[in-house]
C-alpha cells in the first residue's frame, strides 16, 4: 500500500492519534479475534477489561463503560450527569468549550466558561463563580451549574496537582457540582515526572473521569470510570440514544484488557514522555523559544514563518496560533509510535536548516 | 487468554457481530499501523477508500462519509436530512422505531410508522400517507413526512426488490422525502440469490444510505453514501457535533479500504450465504418449522422450549419473540467468521438430540 | 371594528376557542389593571389562584404553575417528568401523538401509542404494554415507558369514569410511570352528566394535570397542578428555559382567580354543556347521524357534503375527518359564549334546508 | 380585591410589565370579545394587525407572528434561523445569554459572547470575531456563527444609532451571518429623543426584529416581523412545535391590531419616556449618582444600602448588582402606567429623607 503515502512526511510529530495501535494492543485483537462472544459490551472481554481498570483505580464502588471517542464521551456523560436546567462550568479553553463543535449544547445545556491559566480552572474562581450565582436573587433565570469539567492533562499539556484536585473537588461537593475529569491523554498526565498523583489519587478526587486511548495507543475507545457507585440509572439505555454504544463492544474491551494487561497503559505514557524530554532537547538546541514547556507529552514553541515553511516540507507538525506578524505557535505531539529515530530525524533537520 | 472463554458456547450463530474482523481487515490495519496520517478522516487511506467505494457504486456525484456504528449512522443521516419540523417515516418493525431507545426522537424528531409485511414497507402505503397528510387541513399542526427509512436487508432478513426501491423512490420524490437506506447488512443483501439489484441500482435509487461494515467484517464502522451532490451542508460539524467523528478516522478508512480491494466485502457476503443456505439445511433437517425463511443471512425457526434449552447448552443464538405458550421463534445468524465446521457441528448436535 | 368582521359567518360553534374570555374573568383584568404587582407569577394575584386551585382540588400537597397554552403545558409538564431515555405512553388518536407538530419529540421523547377506544386507552392494555415491555430481553435498546398521557376529556368528547381512572393510576404506580392528564376542556368533563367524578377525584387519582383555561373561558392559561409534592425541582428554570415563563405572570394569576371564585369554571361548564344539550336536538331534529354522541361540549354528525357546503354559508363548524365518498364528519362545540340565540338560529337554519 | 395588595408599595417603578395593559388595549379585547373568529392567528384581527405593523415598517416583502413572550420568541426565532451546527453571537451581557436560563442552549444551540460596551456590540469585533473563526483551520470543529443578536433599546436602555445597526448588517451580510433584533422594549428607544433611527430604519437594517408588546402597553405578546421575505419554511409547524403557537391567536392580534391604530404604541413610548426624563430629575435632585444615565425608560443610579431599605418600604424598584460594599445599583423603569402623581410621590419621598 506504498501507494497511498505520496505526499505523507516520513516523520510526524503532528499528534498523538496519527499512527494505529501500540503492537500489544494490535495483538490482543488478533488474538480473541475468532472467539465468539455476545455484543453490546456483554462479552467477558469487555468484563475483564472493566475489572483491570477498577483495580487500577482502586475502587470498590466503581463502574466502568467504554465509549469510541472523547467528544461522544464528553457529551455522553456530561449529559447524563445534569438536570434540563443545568450547564457544565469548563476553563474558557476548556475541549467542549472550543473545539467540539458544540456537542454539549447539541445535548441542550450550556458550557459556563471561567478564565484559563494555561488550560487550568482555579479553585477560588469557580467558588467565586457558584458563591455569586446562589447570591444573585435572579439566578432561576439563569443556568444553574451543575457540574464542572477539567481536564487532565489540559488542552495545554499543563496537570493540575493532587492538591488542586482537592479544592477543586471540595468546592465541587459545597455546592452540588459534579466533578468530571476528561482524561484524553491521561497515560501522559500519569507519566509526568511532575505529576504527585496516582490513578486511584484522581478516582478518588472526582465523580466521573474517562481513561483515554485513542490518543493513548488504542484504535479507538474511551474508558468512562464512575467513582462512587454514582452511574446515571439506565446509563446503558442513555449511551444507546446517543448512538454511543458499540455493537461489537468486544473492540474496546480487547484493547482496554490489554492496556491494562502488565501495566501497558502506563508504559505508553512513559515512553512517550521520555521521547517528549528528548524532543524538548532537540527543540532547545534549535534555539526556538517556547511558547509552553508542559510536563506532559505536547510542546509548543515559537517559530519564524519562513523556517515553518521549510519545515512543514519533511516534518508534520499542528499549526497552534498566531503569535505576533512572522510569527507562528506551533505543536509537537510524542505519542506510542514515536522512535527515538524520529527524534534524530529531527534533531537532523534542525541541524542542516543551522548548517 | 482461554481463561476469559469459560462459559461462552463453542459455536455461536447468535449474530454477524459477535466475532472480530475479517483477517483481511485486520492485516490491513497491521500494515498501516506505523504509517503517520492526519486524523478526523484527513488520511489518505480514508479517501482511497472513499473512491474505491464510489467506483463501486458507479456514482459521480457521490460522497462518502464513515461513521463508527449503526444507530450512531441513523441519528446523524436522518436529523441532518429533515427540517425541524419533519420526522422520518419507517415501517412499524424498522430499526429506528423499536431498537435504537429513541436515538432518533433524541435529535427531536418524530419516527412516524406504517405497517410491516414481512420488515417491508409498502409503496403504495407509503403514498396514501403522504397523500392523507397533505389533504388534512390541520397537517400544520402534525409532523411533516420529511424522510423515509428503509432497511435493506431489513431487520427481518427479507430483500426490497429493485422494482419496489423504484416505487418507493418515486413516491418519496413525489412527495418531497429524501429515501434513505439502512444497510448495516448490505453485504447480505448484495449477495442474495433473490437479489434483482446490485450496488449501483441501489445507490442510484435512494439519496442516501450505508454500507454497513460492523455486521459484515469490520471491526466498526458504517460508510455513509451521499449519492447525488447532495451532501448536507458542513455535514463534518454535524458529524463532530453528535460525537461521531473518530479522530482516528483511519480505522474505519484502512477497513472499508481492504473490504473494498478485490471485491472482499461482496466475497464476505457471498460466504456467509452459503453458509446461511447450508444452515437451512440443518435447520430442516432438524424439523424446525421456518418461522420466516430469509433470502439472506438471517433464519427464524420455531423451537418448543425444552428443545431450546438444551440447545442453549452448546451452541449461542438469538430470542427472537415466544410465538405460542412452549414454543419459542429463535433466530440463526451467518457471517463472516461462520465456518463449515460451525454447520457440521450444529448438524451434530440436533442430530443427538434426535437419537 | 366592523370592517374586519366581513366574511365571517355570524354563528360559530366551530370551537370553544373563537371568541375572548367570560366577562367576569375580563372584568378581573379590568379590575387589578393600575396595580402594580411583580413579574414572573410572583404577584399576589397568582398566589391566591394557586390557592383557590388547591382548595378546590382539596390538595393539601400540591403546587400550581400557570403557562400559556396546551401544547407548551404539555411539552413542559412532560419533559421535566421523563428521564432522557423515557417516552410517554398516549392513545394513538391523543394530541400530543397526532397533533402537536412533534412537540414532545422536539424535547427528546417518544410518544409510544396505544389504541384507542374513542379516544380512551385501556388499563388493561396499557398494562400488557408495560409488562411486555419489561419482559423484552432487549428492553435496555428500546424507549422506556415513563409517563402516561391521557385527556379528560379526550379529544373526541368521551370521559374516562373514576374506575377507569383508578385503574389507569394503579398501573402506572405499577410500573413507575407518572400519570398526566390533560384537562384543556376539563370544565366540560366536569359538569357532564355522565361523569362520576369531581375534581379532587381527578387530582388524587393522577401525578399531575392541568386545568385548561383557554377553552374554557380564559384568554389564555393553563393551570398545571401536581398532586402530591412531587413538584420536579427547579421547576421554573425549566418553565423559563422552555420560554413558557410570562413576564406578566398576572394575566394568568388573575383570570385563574376569576375563574376559581364563586365557581365560575363549574358554571362555565355546566352552561356549556345546557347548550351541548340542545344543540343534540337540534341535530337530532335535523336528522344527522351522530358519528359520535358526546357526553361534554363536542358533538360529531355525519353529514352529506352538499348539505354541508350550504351550511358553511351560515355557520362555523368543524372539518373532522371524511366518513364515505359524499359525507363527512362535521363537529360541533359549545363554550362560554354559545348562547340560546345561537341554538335557536341553528335550528332555524336546519329547518329551513328541511323545508 | 383590595385584601390581596397587602404589603404591596403604592407606587412601583420595578418594571415596563408590573401592571396590566393600556386602556385602549383592554377596551379593544373587551369591543371584540364577542366576535366569533377562527383560532391560531387565522382571525381578521390578527391579520389586520400584521397588515398595520408592515405598513408601519414600511415593508413590502415582510411577514409578522405574534408568540407570547420574549424568551420564547428568542428562541423560536433563532433556532429557526440556525442551522444545526451554528451558534448566535450575542454581546457577553446580551439577555439571551445571561437571562434566560439557557433557553436558546435547550435548542441545541451555543451562544457565543463578544465583549459589551454598555450593552452594545461593537460591529468592528464582531467582524474580528468572524474573520478570525474562518480562518482558524480548525473552525470545522468549532461552532459557526450563523445570526447575530443584538436588542434594541439594550438590557441597560442604551441604543444603537443608525450607522451601528448599518455596520452591524454590513458585517452580518458579510458573513453570511442572520442579523436578529430583540425589540422587547421597542416602544421606547423609537420614543427617544437620542434616536436617530425610525421603525422603518430597524426594518431595513436586520434580517427579524421583534415588537415587544408585553413591557410596552399590552397583557402580552411580541409581534416577530421578517424584512425581507425571508420567513423560514413552515415557520407555523416550527411555532407550533415549540409550545409557542396561541389557540387563542386573537388575543395578541386585538392587542396589537390596537397598538397600531392611531400610534398607540408610538404614543405609550413618548408618554414613558416624558416620565423617565422627570424622574432622572427626582434622580438627581436625590443626589444619587448615575450608574448609567439611559436615553431610555431604565435609569440605574447608585445608592447607599440605609437608604435603600428605607426606600424600599415605599417604592418598587429592581435590585440591580452590588457597587462596592454598603452601596448598590438599582433600577427605575417607567412604562405605560407610570402617572406624573408616581414621579410627584418619589420625589416627596426623597424630599422626606433629606429633610
Amino acid at each position: 500500500m506504498p501507494c497511498i503515502m505520496k505526499g505523507l512526511p516520513m516523520i510526524s510529530f503532528e499528534s498523538d492519534y496519527n499512527t494505529g495501535a501500540h503492537p500489544r494492543v494490535l495483538q490482543a485483537l488478533m488474538d480473541t479475534n475468532r472467539i465468539p462472544a455476545p455484543g453490546y459490551g456483554e462479552d467477558p472481554f469487555t468484563k475483564q477489561a472493566a475489572r483491570k481498570i477498577l483495580d487500577a483505580c482502586e475502587l470498590e464502588d466503581g463502574s466502568v463503560f467504554f465509549l469510541s471517542g472523547g467528544t461522544q464521551t464528553n457529551a455522553v456523560v456530561l449529559s447524563s450527569l445534569l438536570k434540563p436546567y443545568e450547564g457544565v462550568v469548563a476553563a474558557e479553553s476548556g475541549h467542549i468549550a472550543v473545539h467540539e463543535a458544540g456537542a454539549v449544547e447539541h445535548t441542550g445545556h450550556k458550557v459556563l466558561t471561567l478564565p484559563s491559566h494555561e488550560g487550568k480552572m482555579h479553585a477560588d474562581e469557580l467558588e467565586a463563580f457558584a458563591e455569586a450565582f446562589y447570591r444573585d436573587g435572579n439566578h432561576e433565570h439563569m443556568v444553574f451549574p451543575g457540574a464542572v469539567y477539567i481536564s487532565q492533562p489540559t488542552e495545554l499539556g499543563s496537570l493540575y496537582s493532587k492538591g488542586e484536585l482537592q479544592d477543586l473537588y471540595a468546592v465541587c461537593q459545597r455546592y452540588g457540582m459534579a466533578l468530571y475529569v476528561d482524561g484524553a491523554r491521561l497515560a501522559f498526565a500519569l507519566a509526568s515526572s511532575e505529576a504527585d498523583f496516582a490513578l486511584p489519587d484522581l478516582a478518588r478526587l472526582c465523580d466521573v473521569f474517562y481513561i483515554g486511548g485513542t490518543k493513548c495507543g488504542a484504535l479507538c475507545g474511551e474508558a468512562v470510570v464512575f467513582t462512587h457507585g454514582n452511574v446515571p440509572e439506565h446509563f446503558v439505555p442513555i449511551i444507546k440514544q446517543q448512538g454511543a454504544l458499540m455493537a461489537k463492544g468486544r473492540l474496546c474491551g480487547v484493547q482496554f484488557d490489554a492496556l491494562f494487561t502488565d501495566d501497558l497503559y502506563f508504559e505508553i505514557g512513559k515512553e512517550a514522555l521520555k521521547r517528549a524530554g528528548e524532543l524538548k532537547e532537540v527543540l532547545k538546541e534549535a534555539g526556538l523559544p517556547f511558547f509552553y514547556e508542559s510536563p506532559t507529552n505536547q510542546q509548543f514553541v515559537i517559530i519564524d514563518d519562513e523556517t515553518m515553511e521549510l519545515l512543514k516540507q519533511e516534518v508534520a507538525f499542528s499549526f497552534w496560533e498566531t503569535h505576533k506578524p512572522g510569527y507562528t505557535v506551533i505543536r509537537f505531539v510524542t505519542g506510542w509510535s514515536t522512535g527515538k529515530n524520529d527524534i534524530e530525524a529531527l534533531r537532523s533537520i534542525f541541524k542542516r536548516f543551522k548548517g
